[in-house]
């Protein structure tokens, strides 16, 4: 993995603005998140280009590899280079020998089976595509949950700032601690925690998933590949989540507030607790 | 057009949950917002899936595929059906022989460009396409700004049952309607708009489109190609959506609340009237 600092432009910019409230219209500044295209690159061919918050991005990298399938562990990674481009960065990555050749065969497939070279092509299958299902058992307690939502916020150091950036966290019960990542994109900030466990070695399967967003179908899908037994998020989720959940094996509990929480798929891994009042 | 009733899900959908608040449990249900993977064809070739609220599908195809600039108005599409498939809906168009031919041309140039034929792939200069500039002077109060967006609340019939979907509306400060279309994703709620217009043969550089939503990079875009001047969002830009904004001529306004709004591009459309005081 390269060490080299890369010339990522800055996540928050304060940005001039005219302020029109209660009548009075004042000259001010305001800090807004910044969104860099980012371009996925294995071995100089090109994945994807992605709009996200430019920073935590070799996490991010890892974990778009890891959630898309095209490596297996951190590892596979042999260099992850940021290069400034022209309207962008290119996130040029080296992949082992074996990965390399397994790309090479699915982009293969995905050419022939779609006919086409259209960017931004997805065919319903990949929509749909099997989720793999997640069967750890371990409990873990409303009030673990709770005070882990509560902490969050203070984490989210690029939020304080804009009030517009997501945070995805990674709460292992254990220790109490929290990972925390953040991006514009749900799908980004997500998907940089997945690459920052992976580069820590840490196991998702032993914590929660904490979104400060809603939850749709590619965010069960990126948890649910990650292993990750329990997510709880802010924002409702929709009912196509749901349905990818529970056959994921997935917790899925959202609508989380400092009153509590609600649970929409296998309930049987939260504990309330002895005090807990059940009507 | 067709007119046959089409097999599409409910947009809203009533789901068993499990609530925890303030330390009691109980049985609840819950309205979340669907989700449901819409394919999009012209001619039976694919070109995209998207992920959306399913209502509105016609009015969705359409705007989608002038956003794209795949067509240039809403009469290029002969027909549009929607066709419930394994997986999802393709919504299924025939396009105008030139638009067809068009479209033909461009998938063999991305093709040759990109050589590969990968599911998800953008070019970054696909990410970073040129954005037509906006040339309307017309300009509009911040009254009827503040009116627009204090009555758009009421009409978001599936936000009201759900508290998880965006809106993205026009006024058109002549007549004071607004015109609302909701999606669980802003990008989807913008397409369904800016197609519902195009069907009613409506000009978007006489008004205003307001957005629930943050603003991004691909809604500026959106805008552009639609024409439309001016954009008022409740939630910040990001600073690349304001260079964006700025490049094309768009007078962007954001985080409007109960009290009032900012103006980070473009001031000039905006009139504040003689009771304002400039601080």
């Amino acid at each position: 993995m390269s060490q080299l600092p890369a010339p990522v432009p800055a996540p928050v910019v304060e940005i001039a603005a005219t302020a029109f409230r209660n009548g009075t219209v004042t000259a001010q500044t305001r800090a807004v998140p910044e969104e860099t295209a980012v371009a996925l690159s294995y071995g100089r061919v090109g994945y994807a280009v992605m709009m996200t918050t430019p920073c935590d991005l070799i996490d991010f990298a890892i974990g778009f590899s890891l959630s898309e399938a095209i490596i297996d562990r951190a590892a596979d990674i042999i260099a992850c280079d940021l290069v400034t481009v022209e309207g962008g960065i290119e996130c040029r990555m080296e992949v082992a020998h074996d990965v390399a050749a397994r790309l090479a065969q699915r982009r293969r497939h995905l050419a022939g089976a779609l006919g086409c070279g259209l960017c931004g092509l997805e065919s319903l299958a990949e929509a749909n595509r099997a989720i793999p299902r997640v069967t750890t058992t371990r409990p873990v307690t409303a009030d673990a949950i709770m005070r882990a939502m509560r902490s969050l916020p203070l984490h989210q150091t690029l939020n304080r700032r804009t009030h517009g950036i997501h945070a995805a966290a990674f709460l292992d019960p254990a220790d109490a601690a929290l990972l925390v990542r953040e991006d514009v994109g749900r799908h980004n900030a997500l998907d940089k925690l997945i690459g920052a466990l992976a580069r820590q070695d840490r196991n998702p399967a032993t914590g929660i998933l904490l979104m400060t967003s809603r939850i749709s179908i590619e965010l069960i899908q990126k948890a649910a590949i990650a292993g990750i037994p329990v997510i709880v998020a802010v924002s409702v989720p929709t009912a196509h989540a749901i349905r990818a959940a529970d056959a994921a094996g997935i917790t899925l509990a959202a609508v989380a507030r400092d009153d509590g929480f609600e649970i929409f798929t296998h309930h049987a891994r939260i504990e309330f607790g002895a005090h807990a009042h059940v009507a």
